[in-house]
């Protein structure tokens, strides 16, 4: 959900007078303006929010400290993922698979946080078919990480990415079953995502295959957030993709012919509210 | 996820295994097994997940301390979710609308939790139109006060009410905008519920109106939320509502016609992989 019509020579501005009014600290303001994800600072080149705070232990803050993860770590990452999944489902494995590196490499705020809190993510959301859950517990290892706005961003890219990938790709070291099939989505929905690949499969829900299938996407996207916040930790990262609100006018997918076939509704020009939302 | 296959005997027999060999504490097996959010120990009177844990300061274990909140309280979490909703749209403002109470009755770790960390949730996820943010928020604070498995429970009663409901309903003491519309969704997903509600209003996204209408809808999903919370901390709390996949056989909304028209696919009967799941 960008608005790219605040510059941002308005947005520092912004910004520079919430500080010399005194209300916030340097910190804060910095962290509380670019933490609507709005994505209005987008290219601003607000380097704090970037900074590695390797200090920091204030865990209502974000973001939180963060060190690049190698190869032998991102395999870890990888590994965790996939076997998490059968102890907790999708967004608890993704979730898990970053934030175990993260607790043996950093250790607090981390170790304290309880991974099992984004659990209901399975299924896209409690098993509903909306989002699917490893993109859920992506979106929340990067917003920790990275911070509401540039985490967002990065969820943003690997949700697309999601969408447009056949998958899945992981080959894990203990394999629960044997898969053929890759799918493309096309959807970041569970019910789609899911579906698809069952009925290439030829499998049900709650099978060895799809089990095995998911647990290998969760290493998938697990794998794809912590390479951009490795980039983001070295301030490489740069969005890729604008918000699907702003290419298309409304929170949506891009694979609007599946649901609405050829009879797609008209969507009406966005914006006017955007005096209403309070960036800091 | 329910799996229904599996008695409350055989997974008692399972804990007490655990809790005999040593492996596990007492606390630590009962909160494992529960906490797969797979509802395996639904209806097995474990009374301990639902007991308030006033003392706990772990903040890795879940569920965290909780308080039951009254009316006045009440009032100030829907107020709060309406206001928030303007910093940082849907599932912020339901979460920070319950957690903001909680950091004031009980303090940490509510007061060290990152109450930012859910704001990529909104539109849908990262505005993809998935899971609406309302719920993926709800979801959060959900599983922090009653853990990962009756947390759960407690989503899906939510979302059930979240798509029969006519919403919204909460007015706010400064409502941002008039809004005269309400609608069912029928659906869990953002881009189908606020597309109905904005196509009867007549509005855009992102205009004043429906802006204040998914302001005032996460007032009323944090409100039904604590709701359920306040039942459960008196152990009044049963699912109403059995799992999706349960029901369907598959991650899925109820609305199927909305999306396949006439022509909705036949789902393969599900299972077959649960020896696969890990309870502890």
């Amino acid at each position: 959900m960008s608005n790219d019509e605040m510059d941002c020579k308005t947005a520092l501005s912004r910004r520079e007078l919430l500080k010399g009014a005194g209300k916030i600290s340097a910190v804060g303001s910095l962290a509380l303006v670019s933490g609507t994800g709005l994505g209005l600072l987008a290219g601003c080149g607000d380097t704090a929010t970037k900074t590695v705070t390797a200090s920091s232990t204030d865990g209502a803050t974000l973001p939180w400290p963060y060190v690049k993860l190698d190869a032998a770590s991102l395999k870890q990452v990888q590994e965790t993922a996939h076997d998490n999944w059968f102890k907790g489902f999708c967004a608890f494995a993704t979730f898990s698979g970053i934030v175990t590196q993260l607790r043996e490499k950093i250790g607090e705020p981390y170790t304290s946080f309880p991974m099992e809190v984004i659990t209901f993510g399975h299924g896209g959301t409690a098993g509903w078919g909306g989002t699917c859950g490893t993109l859920v517990g992506a979106g929340l290892a990067a917003a920790l990480v990275a911070g509401p706005k540039v985490g967002e961003e990065i969820l943003n890219d690997v949700i697309r990415w999601y969408t447009d990938t056949e998958l899945p790709i992981y080959m894990p070291d203990k394999p629960k079953a044997t898969i053929t099939a890759v799918s493309i989505s096309n959807s970041p929905l569970c019910h789609i995502s899911v579906g698809k690949w069952m009925k290439k499969e030829g499998v049900g829900f709650l099978s060895p295959q799809q089990m095995e299938r998911c647990g290998r996407l969760s290493s998938d996207v697990a794998s794809k957030t912590v390479g951009y916040l490795n980039m983001e930790v070295d301030k490489q990262f740069t969005a890729a993709n604008k918000s699907q609100v702003t290419l298309n006018g409304m929170p949506s997918q891009n694979n609007c012919t599946d649901c609405h076939g050829t009879n797609i509704p008209a969507v009406p020009t966005p914006g006017g509210g955007e005096s209403l939302i309070e960036s800091s």
